[in-house]
C-alpha cells in the first residue's frame, strides 16, 4: 500500500461545530485536542513519518480576543499532548511576535522524539508571507534550494493534506511544501474527528498516481 | 451572485482521454483547444475578469519528445485562439529556455484586449521554482509585496481553481496566487469539457464563505 510519508492536517470547523451545539465559538478549540492526539496516533500507526497540524495563522490573530486566547491555549495544550506522547515536536511560526505562545519558544527547534514515535509539527502564529520572506536573504534561489531557504525549512514536502470542515482550500498552509500534495476533504467538523476519516483518506490516497509534476 | 474575479483552469486528463479512445497520448492535446476557447467565453460571459490556463511546466518537458512537441504546439494554437478572440493575453513562463515556444515571446508582456474581452493568461514552460526565484533579488519581502516580486507578478490572486481529470492537487500551479483559492475538481477529462462543468463550479463557489484567512 502506498503510504504518505508526510500528512498535513487542517483541523477546520471548530467554531461552526461549537455554534451548532449552542456554545460560543471559542469553545470549539478545546474539543479539538483529543482528535489531534488520535489523528497523530492513527498516522503513526499507519507508518507515516511526519504529521503537520495547522494551528493558527497571523491572519487569525485579528479575530476577537476571546477567540485568539482560546485557540492559543488549545495550541499549547495540543503541543503538550504531542510532546508527552513522545513525538519529535516542532513549533513553526513567527516567534518574534507577542502572539507566539511563550510556552512553545523552546520548540522552535525540533525536540528529540521517543523510540517508535514520529515527527509532529504545529503551525502557530504562522503566515505564508512570513514563511517566504527569508527567500529575500538567500544568495540565489533555484529549483533545488527553495525549501532550505524558507522559514519552515525543517518541514518536509507534503504528500497528503486532509482538511476537515468541508472547505476546499489551503488557506495559506505551507505553500512550498503543498506544491505536489494530494488534497482530501472531510465534510465533518474537526471536533467530530473519527479514525474512519483517516482510513478513508488513506484508502483514497493509495489510488492516486503521484507524479510530482513529471 | 458571488462571482470569482479570477479563475484558474487546470486542463488535465488529455493523455488519459486519448488512451481511452485508443489514440496515442499526444493526440489528446489538440482535442483540448476548443474546450479552452469555450471555457474562456463561459468565464467572460459570467463576469469573470481574468482566466489563467495551466499549459505546461518545466517538469513536463522531461516527457518524450512526441508529447512535448504536441503540447507545445497545442499551447501556441490555444494562444492564437485566445488572441484572435480579443483577450488581453499574457504568456507566463521561463522564456530564456529553448522549451519556451518562440511564437509566444511577444506575449511575455500582456497584449491589449478588445472591448468586452477579459484577461487570459497561459502558463507555458512554467515552474513554481522559476516563479519564486526572483524573490532572492527582492530588497525585502513582506506580507504585501511578495506577489509584486515574483515572476508572475502580472497574474492576480486566484479566487477559484477548477481542475479537470479528477486529480485533487495543484501540481505547482501558481503557489502564491493559489493561497486562498477555492478548489473545485471535475472528474471528466479536459477534452470532454462542457459548459455545465463551469456552471456547477460557479454554483458551488457562490456558497463558499470566502475569508482570505481572516
Amino acid at each position: 500500500m502506498n503510504i504518505p510519508k508526510h500528512v498535513g492536517i487542517i483541523p477546520d470547523g471548530n467554531r461552526r461545530w461549537a455554534q451548532g451545539k449552542g456554545m460560543t465559538k471559542d469553545r470549539g478549540y478545546e474539543c479539538g485536542l483529543d482528535p489531534g492526539l488520535e489523528a497523530y496516533r492513527a498516522c503513526r500507526d499507519k507508518g507515516v513519518e511526519e504529521v503537520t497540524f495547522y494551528g493558527f495563522t497571523t491572519d487569525n490573530t485579528r479575530r476577537p480576543s476571546y477567540q485568539t486566547e482560546a485557540f492559543t491555549k488549545a495550541c499549547v495544550d495540543a503541543a503538550n499532548l504531542l510532546i508527552n506522547e513522545g513525538a519529535s515536536f516542532l513549533a513553526v511560526g513567527n516567534a518574534k511576535s507577542p502572539m507566539f505562545p511563550k510556552e512553545l519558544l523552546p520548540y522552535t527547534t525540533r525536540s528529540e522524539g521517543k523510540p517508535g514515535q514520529i515527527k509532529a509539527n504545529l503551525l502557530v502564529n504562522y503566515g505564508w508571507h512570513w514563511d517566504l520572506n527569508t527567500l529575500a536573504d538567500a544568495e540565489k534561489v533555484n529549483k533545488n534550494n527553495i525549501q532550505e531557504n524558507i522559514q519552515s525549512f525543517d518541514v518536509s514536502r507534503l504528500d497528503l493534506i486532509i482538511r476537515w470542515g468541508g472547505r476546499r482550500r489551503l488557506s495559506g498552509f505551507l505553500p512550498v511544501q503543498s506544491i505536489y500534495a494530494d488534497f482530501y476533504v472531510v465534510d465533518d467538523f474537526w471536533p467530530d474527528y473519527k479514525n474512519i476519516h483517516m482510513d478513508e483518506a488513506f484508502t483514497w490516497y493509495k489510488d492516486q498516481d503521484v507524479t510530482l509534476g513529471g
